[in-house]
């Protein structure tokens, strides 16, 4: 059959392993919210909402507030009309991440329903992807190890955080430079930069040898026009994080050549914007990397099914559930260092 | 399983009921091709290509010229990895009915093995649709005849074919309009006006108190500027159909402000490229209508599943199975008049 007769809330509390600092701010903790999605028959998909409010204004309790009014709207729908619930879904407009765990959480039931992966269902192009790991802001020894360590373990794509001091985030990269050669960089401003700062920023480092595969939101998410400066006077491609949410965001920064490439977050998109602008970027030749905020293994699961799916990703960020100390790991993809199977 | 061991194709001839009039055009039968995807377990799906040499360059016989070379390409793939097959059908660029027919099969088998519906499977938004029916060139006579009767038959929509005479297709409007108030009107040029034509025919029409729900195709195909200078001019929605092939060219039309609707044929596009128009479209407030070439029932049949998967389409003109003459309904849909139900 295939109609929702109940959908359950619950926040789990996870700690991260160690302080997660980035432009602006600090994580030491998150409270996600789980979402189960039951059908007549009793089948479940689960999806989770890793609320950002940084970024999307979320916080667990201002999504558990959203439960009973999702609920009304969705209960008694077919997860086999999965586009119509999107249209339902697209009208919780103040919590994307919301929107992203109903959604999965629908495919993942209809899977399990006509027994095939969420991967398949989506496009079945890969069954592995790898991530990178993220180097967050501090010391300069502090960077320089936790660059180090990672690239001893093996990671092929090393993301590192900039944004609060240009000339030490300049100094310290060289420093990385010098201990990882032969990875990829991925480096991310989280809007910390100005155009000009930007700019200086990426030539200092051309003019040092050092090549970044992706130069990650460097100037604050509504300045579109900041983003256009810094790509076309960057040797580094531009992507955009946070000036990237919805469909219609992309559309915007396609129609004003802004960037290179574009970081997609099921938190910031839900699936069915997150599917809408891989279709975009790949019909703009702009290149896709996928992210994450502070998903564990079971929120981390769907960004691995949908990249897995589409096979699109040039880089894969999905990390989080890497840093945070979870007891039961709960993700459907089992995790050998760098590589996820699905 | 889902492995692909063979695709088989066959050629059906149909006769037009009466000879089909468009702009620099007159098909009285037409050469399609069935395509069968076939799986390791015995599971089938059917697709087929309506050949347009005057859009695509197709024809049957080019098609299966191109037989063995697309089953060397795709045999061996399985139909759960569709998106994989989806990057391989692409390179079918000489061919995009070919391409469409493969994919929907691979599609249709998949979801044979899966046992749920296409339309279930691309998003089972709408288990019902409605078409509208074709007046084609001819004398006033013929035209004002054709249009009623399309009226009398209950069809909430009437496309017109327009392009050859733009005084005649005024006067035969106007006439039409007289004896069909109430319906809908889809006027379709296929290219046969200049710029300024289309525009002169349209404000005539206006100020005549005609509403025209869809103009389309006004100008030649390779003319964005021109079709942007008609919808810049004219008081009614500018629809490309012919410019409108690739998920590129959708791209091109939306960066130049060049339309208000696209047609989307899977003739055109494949099922591929025509979901990336949707998504495209979608995100950038441009309206859908979805139509056909030569198709039979059984080629119909793909764009009613698509149709009413995404439920997307202000209008559909899927009129072409009930213009030829087919011993055998084919269609996985019921067609009651004017209306399908999957």
């Amino acid at each position: 059959m295939g109609k929702i007769i109940d959908i359950n809330f619950a926040i789990n509390k996870y700690k991260y392993q160690k302080p997660f600092h980035i432009t602006n701010s600090i994580s030491t903790d998150t409270d996600n919210v789980e979402v189960c999605v039951i059908t007549d028959e009793g089948f479940k998909g689960y999806g989770e909402v890793a609320p950002s409010f940084r970024v999307n204004g979320e916080t667990a309790d201002q999504i558990l507030a959203l439960s009973k009014k999702s609920k009304d709207m969705i209960v008694g729908e077919d997860v086999k009309n999965y586009r119509k619930i999107f249209s339902i879904t697209s009208k919780l407009i103040s919590s994307p991440g919301l929107k992203a765990a109903i959604e999965f959480a629908v495919i993942d039931v209809l899977c399990n329903e006509i027994g095939i992966g969420v991967w398949e269902f989506l496009g079945g192009v890969k069954n592995e992807i790898e991530t990178d790991k993220t180097v967050s802001i501090g010391t300069t020894a502090e960077r320089v190890k936790e660059a180090v360590d990672i690239y001893k373990k093996g990671f092929k794509t090393i993301k590192i955080k900039v944004g609060e001091d240009i000339n030490r985030d300049i100094d310290d990269i060289i420093e990385i430079y010098k201990k990882t050669k032969g990875v990829n960089y991925i480096i991310d401003a989280n809007m910390g930069y100005t155009p000009k700062e930007a700019v200086r920023f990426a030539k200092t480092l051309y003019l040092k040898g050092i090549d970044v595969a992706v130069f990650e939101q460097p100037v604050i998410n509504y300045d579109i026009d900041g983003l256009k400066y810094v790509r076309f006077n960057s040797p580094y491609p531009v992507c955009a994080d946070e000036s990237a949410k919805t469909r219609y965001d992309v559309m915007k920064l396609i129609k004003n050549e802004a960037v290179d490439y574009v970081n997609i977050k099921l938190m910031k998109s839900g699936l069915s914007d997150a599917i809408s602008i891989i279709e975009l970027c790949n019909s703009a030749n702009i290149k896709l990397m996928i992210g994450c905020m502070s998903e564990s293994s079971i929120g981390v699961n769907q960004s691995v099914q949908l990249a897995c799916g589409y096979g699109c990703f040039v880089f894969c960020d999905l990390d989080s559930h890497l840093m945070l100390s979870e007891k039961t790991y709960r993700g459907n993809f089992k995790q050998i260092k760098n590589k996820m199977f699905v």
